[in-house]
């Protein structure tokens, strides 16, 4: 990657990480450019339209960072429920230090915005889409039905959500672990 | 209840509607005053800390209004997992118009504030234990130990909030419905 190239994505990374830990309304562009440290000038040449341009760009980047780490679960453990679990266990160790937190969550930027930017909307649905989808395929892959495995994905999706913000809002791991050991419960409808 | 204890209603009636349309950062003071229609003054004589202390006593009367509804759900519905469903698709209807939302979801303004202040998180928190009581209790008088019963209040809950962030962000009520299609299996541990 070129320096224009590394700048951009600096840039990106950091909005992502901001944008995460204090929501959307919070983090002004002036936070970003001082923390990415980038010159002001490449933050108004990369993203032209401002601040929603570059939210819609750091929500894609935190989907494709999740959706790596959910394929990675799903790769190194063979039963469904157990790669699920092991997903949000991965997910929660980042709330033994909240101000750590990466790659989540997306669902205070999609509450904070839903109602305000239809852009930013779209495209925090699309990355849910594109996580409840890898833990589809990997039901499909297990006997499911295609109907019943995108419920199920969605459903997990959401349970994980959920449980993120609890942990956040209780500074503590425990409410997503809680969470994962529903999956197998969830999973045994079919069977 | 006086005049001066209806403004004050007043206001915080309004400030929950804002806040949780539009999360802590997006909704000023003014706009409150603006909307409640109180005088600045009354505003100021009620919440001398600002938006902060408004806040609070927001997400508290966010907290009585849902914990009601879950109360009235309990109270209907014999079976634990039917009475939870239940309070579900009463929370879900609220999304066939997202504009009208009300009552919910605490979880914006948790994820918002839970590292900048700590009065509100720890009030959100309370909040939230509240609600799962209600759902521990439900359970425990249908034969759930207590510990169980605790640990699953604390689940469904946080199922329940994310599916309200799904919900919100797809503008849809699908979402919560399918989380309240799992609720019977989540409950089957036991037994």
């Amino acid at each position: 990657m070129n320096s224009k190239g590394e700048t951009k994505e600096r840039i990106i990374k950091t909005a992502a990480h901001l944008f995460q830990l204090q929501g959307y309304h919070a983090t002004g562009l002036n936070q970003i450019i001082k923390e990415s440290k980038a010159p002001r000038g490449s933050v108004y040449y990369h993203f032209p339209n401002g601040k929603e341009e570059l939210a819609i760009e750091a929500v894609k980047y935190t989907g494709r960072f999740v959706e790596q780490q959910i394929k990675e679960s799903m790769a190194q453990v063979l039963d469904p429920a157990e790669a699920i679990q092991h997903f949000v266990e991965v997910t929660s160790k980042q709330f033994n230090d909240p101000e750590t937190v990466e790659g989540i969550p997306v669902g205070l930027l999609a509450s904070e915005t839903a109602l305000i930017s239809e852009p930013l909307r779209q495209t925090c649905v699309d990355v849910f889409k594109t996580w409840a989808n890898v833990f589809a395929t990997k039901l499909i892959q297990h006997g499911f039905d295609a109907e019943e495995a995108e419920a199920l994905g969605m459903t997990i999706n959401s349970m994980i959500e959920g449980g993120i913000m609890f942990s956040l809002a209780h500074k503590d791991k425990q409410p997503l672990l809680l969470i994962a050991q529903q999956i197998p419960l969830i999973l045994n409808k079919k069977g």
